[in-house]
């Protein structure tokens, strides 16, 4: 006991000065106008400790898509993504990156549009390439080319994640899908309860986009841009989106592009969201060029 | 794609269904009036899925203790302890308990008391057996012996816990120690800023109840009471408490009492008590006896 | 360094005194003459540390099978068995009990029939059950019942143990199946190269007892039965047995019988097989009624 | 079913002729003449898949270093790293390096010298420096600076890959210190048991390199080298030697000399070792130089 030669009080008071004072990696969200939307759309971002001290460094970029009914801030508030990331960066399992969640949803019933696909009346897809992506790369120091840029995402989110690096190969270095929504049979299409249903659109439109036809029918070209894109998919045993990760990795494997594939414990819930992101992060950080 | 017979969205709303319909594992606070303190005390307790319909069945308790300035709400809205054991519980790693966090702390400055040994004019172990622990075990159908009651805790909690272990053998079968504030030295005390300062009290308190000191001072016989409870201690690599958490160890090994240890990565942060429920909910589960 | 009392070196050979003086652990070959087969099988068996010390003590059992071409030696040479029960034994993660591994192969070159299943002019079944079972079980100190027996093996092992789990419900509490072979398609049969071809009859044998047919084709009352033991599959992502436990673990989530399924990182491999040992272990444990 | 085009027989048999046909991962043990030692020392180095097509790659380079009593074949024959290296690799965890493991021991029954330091008549370290490191990064395409290069070991192999990493702080860019021999206290010296003992000098050499001392005798400027090395110290919670580990991890944090800490389950066993090259060969993977 000799030994300890400063109070844990004092430490711990210490530890809040050094908060205070020290750099911290932050949080923050912000609102961008789109034209393509006709609409104002929040977004929350995560900059890393040394971001403010060092004025001239550039760096890599994590676009994070949520699901269904949440918002930009569900990653943070609930998969305490900030708090991953400071562990991880500590440690050197990830590298220090700039996070962003873009708002691609919130309650059908306050009339929100969900989705990150093209639909309707809500070019999601065309604000996030020609807006967003854009918007978001100038405003913060970031390095801005494909080897330097991944997407990851939970259920819808993993779904648009998968989707996005699909499209846009020139785009993502990396995607990680988590408990991803990758696909959804015709017949499992929402009826539209009334016209202009969002919920029917947004469901028409994943159909329209399955991430799992998508491999299945790409020819060769195609094929050989997708393996420029490193691949993972995470998916819990009990989750009722399994059968549709398993066709995409099955899919993926025939077409032989390279994937990572895991199902580990839990159902479609944020404790498996949470505790994938100990391997995406590690997993987007390897694959960005240094 | 031929065998998917009920579409994503009418699982969904299956899911819906079963959630409101099926028995769920629930979780509820209520408050005690204690004439010990002579206050009232809340606390929040876990019930799991199959305590509805069973009722005549009887479950092992896990005492579940908070940390500095947190209340009983701390494990349950951060500490995700309801998710973490639905899912547990699901994979068969953990047995079904009920897990109750009393209250004992809340914010110095609104003037609440933190700490879980006696104090003066603040007798909170005496509480906790005398009135506490029987009015759970009487309220809820606990089985109510040795061999199904643990405690765990995390920081101050994971000191509390520790101790309640040491002083209690007869009430607790296993002890899992988070993060835990396992001693003060005597210079590290606070200093009151008035008198009858609630925080000087407080570390005065974990200065007497040293559970390094406890150890080193005890007798054989008081060794021979420790080793019918099963240890666990779980600190950070980069926790400020790590050294108070390495000298109960290897205070432990010296007097031959069998204590698990483990360092992982992290620091003293909420991230790392979370992640510890994964290992403490299994190991209080295999030290219920069947 | 002042607290250091005894030399590393003093440590080292008290270690080794310890080692030859303390109980431990062990294993142990012996071979048993099977009418049956004609023939004599070998076996591999562990015994736990205390299995000497507590001559009245009766313990669970776990038939650990191997795969092709290897024999009742391979979990111990190449997949440490041994060391690891040891570690999770001393941690509390596995409960002591009696591994034993019976030689169902060797190389097709040397003339060996390998199998679990029963086949033309090789009954390994029926030796199992009839003959090598019984012996076992009186030859050691085992408690001799379903909830004190499980089965869990690798490869052509993992499909045998799986078999045996469903041909023989009433024999085993829970089934691990590693990298399994659960299933060949017909015209995967190995083409006879001479009569009496014996990788040829064992393909056939797998064939015939497709553990994923067998599920599919199980009637209410059989799924009952399998409802009676706990599942866990495990494989690789790289393993190229992975479809066929896809299959199984859909199949068996179609019937309603609880299964748990992981895809870990790897192939199949030793370094696959050997790290699910750390799951198997725990599991079967957990599974032992106590 | 029907979408299996190709049966298992045929994969295990492609399987077979793409092992014998493609590049693969490669293991070689060769023998150098020492004219510091006077004596032949054998080696074994890991060459990955890559190594024979891509001619003109120079790739990083981990030296690994055995126990006490072992050789340069024990990581490779029970630690099995030549099997952990092709998953990590094929998973990305890991980048393609290669390993060297340099003979550094053998029986002391049989009169082998062990050690890594200069010993009187046995100067080690001068051999591995000036003869050992020029001649494998000559024979081998190695890229062969610091940013490329790091050293790992196993208990007294970690105490030398610790030491290594200390006095030559220019040649390593990472260390990964397994169950390591820090050091040993001066009465913890094995008496001669006649002139020229070799166990005795051995610890001689340890203490006279003490790992603790080291840090805690190292001035600023030797601290700013020390700083300029990526630390990882991973030690079971049953190791005997796990005191000594503490005692070097709490002098490198007085130091402010980072250091990553990990205590996982376990003693000192080849399964404590082996699971560490899961934590290990990452570690260094990310620490060289892109």
């Amino acid at each position: 006991m000799k030994r300890i030669t400063l109070s844990i009080i004092a430490l711990c008071q210490l530890c809040l000065v050094f908060a205070q004072w020290g750099p911290q990696s932050k949080t923050e969200s912000h609102t961008l106008h789109s034209k393509v939307l006709g609409a104002d759309r929040e977004y929350t971002v995560y900059l890393p400790k040394s971001y403010e001290a060092e004025t001239d460094r550039k760096y890599p970029v994590l676009y994070l898509l949520h699901g269904m009914t949440d918002t930009d801030k569900a990653w943070f508030w609930r998969g305490h993504v900030h708090e991953v990331m400071d562990q991880l960066v500590a440690s050197g399992e990830a590298v220090e990156m700039i996070i962003v969640s873009p708002n691609a949803g919130g309650s059908f019933e306050e009339g929100h549009w969900n989705g990150y696909f093209d639909m309707p009346d809500w070019k999601y897809d065309t604000f996030f390439c020609t807006e967003f992506l854009p918007h978001i790369e100038s405003k913060f120091r970031i390095i801005g080319d494909k080897a330097h840029r991944a997407v990851s995402g939970l259920s819808m989110g993993g779904g648009g994640a998968t989707g996005y690096g699909q499209i846009h190969t020139e785009l993502f270095s990396s995607v990680y899908a988590i408990s991803a929504l990758m696909s959804i049979p015709q017949h499992g299409a929402a009826q539209p309860r009334e016209p202009g249903d969002k919920l029917a659109i947004l469901t028409q439109s994943v159909i329209d986009n399955s991430c799992v036809k998508y491999v299945e029918e790409a020819d060769e070209q195609r094929k050989e841009q997708l393996r420029t894109v490193k691949w993972f998919v995470d998916c819990g045993d009990d989750d009722f989106l399994l059968d549709r990760n398993i066709e995409f990795f099955q899919a993926m494997r025939k077409a032989n592009v390279h994937c990572e594939f895991r199902v580990r414990d839990g159902g479609h819930t944020w404790e498996y969201f949470h505790s994938a992101l100990y391997t995406c992060l590690p997993f987007v950080s390897r694959n960005f060029e240094k």
